[in-house]
């Protein structure tokens, strides 16, 4: 483990004792497949055809947020060993997908292209076009991303959250609007940022002029869970059934949602230059976090002006009270926010739930904006809404 | 591509034309891998056993840094379709691995912990003992890691920095002594922190008080890259046999090296609080990234107080001119650097050439030390460097 320290041009040390030695070989293999294998090959009209060398596989599919939930294209093999699948024309947009090999997920290894959200890693393509424009990387001034550790006493932990600062925040003395940002279940603090482009996209409404400078925080909403699985202790990833803590004690504790309003906004405004009112401050999510943004805004009436809510109805179930829900709802009300959003897209799970919520609401008068896209519950959904919401807030 | 605004409460919407849906079950999938298969599984004797579910596959290996280069553990099916394979014991250390699934490569569906080094996407383990207690993310106060964008007029581009900053960094008015830390070939800014655990190590130094607070700069040393594969625009890797932009044009063509003296350090110096002297800046890199170390460091005698050069010897080729190399080390040698560390791996492909650099060394009398460990040329030896070189910088 340790070196016995040499002296100059002397010879050396001991050391990690073990046969390890340097896997250059696969290394090389990814780079002469990269070279030999185009794929994703992005079409003309929108389609994507994915290729891979797997002469020796006896199946290969494609998985991807693109297709219909639980279908996989069928690739075929020719005489080189090459498989290939082609999708549908696609829109404008960024789509994750993975092959499977014979059963097993493998990203495509032609592709650099690679996005984690919580455990699920995966290959990505972006169709060029209107919504892509918002979502790539421009020549624009970008803001910086930073993974910050705060303390969260009320969870008994030290957690880690992102924080995009606009353009211009390092020089200057000016205070910024922030928007919190709560990813899904099984998602982490790194989510929005990732797979969620939350920086990019800002990047590009701020240099059009589309969305004001602001802070944007991404926290971790899985309680049991101090950050995103490479930055939490081997320990916790080491546990038999390993990976994201989750199930019903770490999504829907509580815990997360007093942490926000405890530690998270306490820290962010002492540590950032931060405009530090209601009308300065908006909160959204998406999936659990969207019901971790109703929990928080409806605890909290008047704390934030702007809430989104998406892909996230009524939480009904066992422990469901309508009248304390009502009761709360109607302070909110009261607090008038600037522009409550609801987003859900036509095929998602949760519509139903989402459709309870609104009947709700509009009973009680509860003024809301709802806005529909096709397809369901995933990422291309939520970094649309991000496209929408962003430019609304802090006007 | 857009929503029609919709009424509160009323319905909506245009949107992405396309059967875009959810794909929950693959997510579904995993997790139910996880809760059945335990793998990676290390064993007290510090032997890892490797487990994937995979029962419609024909052969499944694993590869990972821990083996001897170019060899593979073959793994073996039970008759519940799970693969299992184990590797000798290991020392304390985290190491990288996949499996080929019939060949191709896949993460460990069973495992969370994933880094990317350039386009080498890998699960890893960690083997507790005495190195893991320097790259675990301990209960210690834990330094800020910032993606930070900068103008590099030398390259012609925005270019893409990680900065690290110790613990206390954001409160307080003290300047920093600056660590430069550069990657090797087909790597990425984010490779010493990913994989090279960078800021936990130095995190753990300082909390031990074995190093001295100080920043550390990592940059992307490929010249025609921007940033990390995610971090570039799109059509920066759709090309025709896309990836990392690579071969001697990108790595060795003298652009990277001044830049860094150019753009990178006085922009470092005039965004964040440095102490901007020779004795407070210290440059190390590994690889194609010490190959760029010998460069800077040649070329700019008295630059840098502290100099690592990680697993690179004499870069020789058609294009070595010894006589100007000779006449920049005697320059060096009168800058008199407080401290110039050679490492090497016993195993490592380059060690012939750092044994011929050090005769170079020798015959002129640059003082350096040596260092020598066991293994070859990857990670596990690049963290254990910095574990041995950051202790020693700014004393």
């Amino acid at each position: 483990m340790r070196f016995v320290q040499g002296t100059a041009g002397g010879v050396i040390a001991l050391g990690i004792a073990c046969g390890v030695a340097v896997a250059q070989p696969a290394a090389a293999n990814a780079a002469a497949q990269r070279a030999a294998v185009r794929s994703p090959d992005v079409q003309a009209d929108g389609s994507v055809i994915f290729r891979l060398r797997a002469p020796d596989a006896k199946a290969v599919k494609v998985t991807g947020d693109f297709l219909a939930s639980g279908t996989t294209l069928d690739a075929v093999k020719d005489d080189q060993g090459v498989w290939e699948a082609k999708s549908s024309p696609l829109p404008s947009d960024m789509f994750t997908y993975n092959f499977m090999v014979d059963g097993v997920r493998a990203l495509d290894p032609s592709n650099p292209a690679v996005v984690r959200d919580g455990t699920w890693v995966e290959s990505h393509v972006i169709i060029p076009g209107p919504l892509a424009e918002l979502l790539d990387i421009k020549d624009v001034p970008h803001g910086r991303v930073t993974a910050v550790w705060y303390p969260s006493p009320t969870i008994g932990m030290s957690r880690r959250m992102m924080v995009y600062t606009p353009p211009g925040y390092e020089k200057g003395n000016d205070k910024y609007p922030v928007l919190y940002l709560l990813h899904g279940a099984g998602g982490d603090e790194e989510g929005w940022i990732n797979r969620g482009r939350a920086n990019y996209i800002l990047d590009n409404l701020i240099a059009a002029g589309k969305a004001k400078p602001m802070i944007v925080v991404a926290t971790n909403g899985m309680a049991a869970n101090p950050a995103a699985p490479d930055d939490r202790p081997w320990r916790m990833l080491s546990a038999p059934a390993s990976g994201q803590a989750s199930g019903p004690g770490a999504m829907i504790s509580g815990k997360f949602e007093e942490s926000v309003m405890k530690d998270v906004i306490p820290f962010v405004e002492s540590n950032f230059r931060v405009k530090a009112s209601p009308a300065d401050r908006a909160l959204a999510g998406l999936s659990m976090g969207g019901y971790h943004t109703q929990r928080i805004t409806n605890a909290n009436p008047g704390a934030f002006q702007y809430i989104g809510v998406m892909s996230m109805g009524l939480f009904g179930g066992a422990a469901y009270n309508k009248e304390e829900h009502v009761a709360q709802l109607k302070k909110l009300k009261a607090a008038n926010p600037k522009a409550y959003y609801i987003f859900c897209g036509k095929s998602d799970f949760v519509y139903k739930g989402v459709t309870e919520l609104r009947a709700l609401y509009d009973e009680i008068g509860l003024k809301y904006v709802y806005r529909e896209s096709p397809g369901a519950h995933s990422w291309y959904n939520w970094r649309l809404y991000l496209t929408e919401f962003a430019p609304l807030l802090f006007q």
